[in-house]
């Protein structure tokens, strides 16, 4: 590949040596904030820079002072779940307004791919970034790796698997699974099943512990349909398999809510009503929560706040602060409408 | 602020040197594919560069190479309708597919703020990318105009309102929307209206203006509810408001599929059938128009295409090839379901 033309037009150090009348090294100084100028020469170098419109080169500046003033924000989602997630949105511009509000620039990566993941290692490992936030690490993740051996700041939301001490923000995705679980059944339900999604991951896992949990003696794995991702499509072709398999089924925790949606257009193909027929209940109280037919009963999942912990973990890394022990959970209300 | 703690533990130049049994200089020289170097010297160093896990400081080669080999994603949305819009996810996905084929890292950088604006602005001037994507410009957008100043790189998805000349990739909202309203039309429908949202974008002016072209001497401005944005809350409201005033209205164009099911759900509360009292028509073929209910007669919006096809433009400013003059436009296909 040859060369890019080179077009860039921004005004340089030396144009502002030139407009105040000064060395270069003397606005160098100024630039990066050290002593020893005359304030006669600082006036005149600042009164410059505003003249000629330079803005220091941070490229550059990293080079010496060792920073980037830029956090990098991996999502780590197969292509389609990236856009079904409710959650990675709210998560990101949580976690955006308060790097903002620190004047540090957020810079989203996405690992979609293998290819992916070698190229954002490789982006981490070049200093463009001072520290990173990486939402759903899974097992092995080669990512999380870089980020051990770098030694970069570096925070997660939900647990990353292999990090025992990495700091995390997260929620108690089994408590909070068998908190509506428990209210589910307190409803009368007798044959309660879930649509377990995500196994591979602790929020999946978690999620079925909790339910278990909270049916204890009562609980029948031939009421659990295991489906690979939390996903509609999973939901659906998850609920109509349990509906062949326990056709008296009269309860359902879906694992998030998009599956919850998958359950739902399921069972109404199915010719039951909810809630008369089957109660449902999802996790995640999206923004389609609200809108479902009916509305539908579930976990609230404090994504925003998540987005602005997990980012409030970093800065304070970046500020050499000491760490809490192990990661901070957030509360998760139980939101009940109408599905159960 | 202080300084932060520097604890990165990364492999360098120099232990390259030492493990080759060469100088600093010669690994230099390998490392940015120079000529002047022994067959002997460059092996011993690409063994020693694997040896020691040496990966080259980007930040440092960016300032010889005058590159970074990466390319900024700008997305200016307000926060709510970043969640909302289905199409910017797809965009993103698309984009970042062509890039990482072309071995660039793509940054997405939101911008939800006065705040926002600036310091995306100071990013790029900065030098941490090469090119960049913008997403859904303004007028008087002051990223626009830094990148005109700067003479980076840049594609934009729609039309930007002040570029006259700027590269785009887009659909034709105009010759779509007339389309669809003409098919909504051939229904048999006699009293269709519009619920025009963003018309102070060039995609919601043209909606508006493919929705009057297809009416024809029929049009009827009273027919016509304008609200601010794309959202499901907007087209909610507008729908009621619309009915209030023409109770007869019996076809709707919804200038989005969010808006389409805030109109859904407005004409079920006002005990209005979909499709029978009323058709109704969307835009952008979102995963939620094939689960509505009914299931969403719409325009197809080939949001990955665009994010590829944006992507290979900045890919192709930066080799350095001849620009086609004007804009590219996707086809966007009807999908015709039930709700019309």
């Amino acid at each position: 590949m040859s060369t890019p033309p080179l077009r860039r037009k921004r005004a340089t150090v030396h144009d502002v040596a030139v407009e105040a009348g000064v060395s270069r090294g003397t606005v160098s100084r100024v630039v990066n904030g050290e002593r020893y100028v005359s304030e006669e020469a600082r006036v005149a170098i600042e009164a410059a820079i505003v003249k000629v419109g330079y803005v220091p080169n941070n490229a550059a500046r990293n080079l010496v002072m060792q920073r980037t003033q830029a956090i990098g924000f991996i999502v780590h989602e197969p292509h389609s779940l990236f856009l079904e997630d409710p959650n990675i949105g709210e998560i990101l511009l949580g976690a955006n307004t308060a790097l903002s509000d620190a004047d540090y620039q957020m810079a989203c990566l996405i690992v979609d791919s293998e290819r992916d993941t070698d190229r954002v290692a490789r982006y981490l490992s070049g200093g463009f970034v001072d520290g990173v936030i990486i939402v759903s690490a899974r097992q092995n993740d080669p990512i999380t790796k870089v980020v051990e051996r770098l030694e970069i700041p570096a925070a997660f939301v939900g647990h990353p698997p292999d990090l025992a001490r990495a700091p995390f923000v997260g929620i108690d995705n089994r408590g909070s699974a068998r908190s509506i679980t428990e209210r589910l059944l307190g409803t009368g339900r007798r044959r309660v099943g879930m649509i377990a999604a995500a196994l591979d991951r602790d929020s999946g896992a978690d999620r079925l512990a909790g339910f278990t949990d909270a049916l204890g003696a009562r609980f029948d794995p031939a009421l659990v349909e295991r489906v690979p991702l939390y996903s509609y499509a999973a939901g659906r072709a998850g609920m109509h398999a349990l509906l062949e398999r326990a056709p008296d089924i009269d309860g359902i925790f879906a694992a998030s809510d998009a599956v919850a949606a998958g359950v739902l257009d399921a069972l109404r193909e199915a010719g039951r009503s909810v809630p008369t027929d089957v109660g449902v209940v999802g996790f995640d109280d999206s923004a389609w929560a609200v809108r479902a037919q009916p509305a539908l009963s579930t976990v609230h999942q404090p994504a925003e706040g998540l987005g602005r912990a997990v980012a409030e973990s970093v800065l304070s890394q970046l500020r050499g602060e000491d760490q809490p022990a192990g990661g901070i959970l957030l509360e998760t209300p139980i939101v009940w409408r109408d599905s159960a």
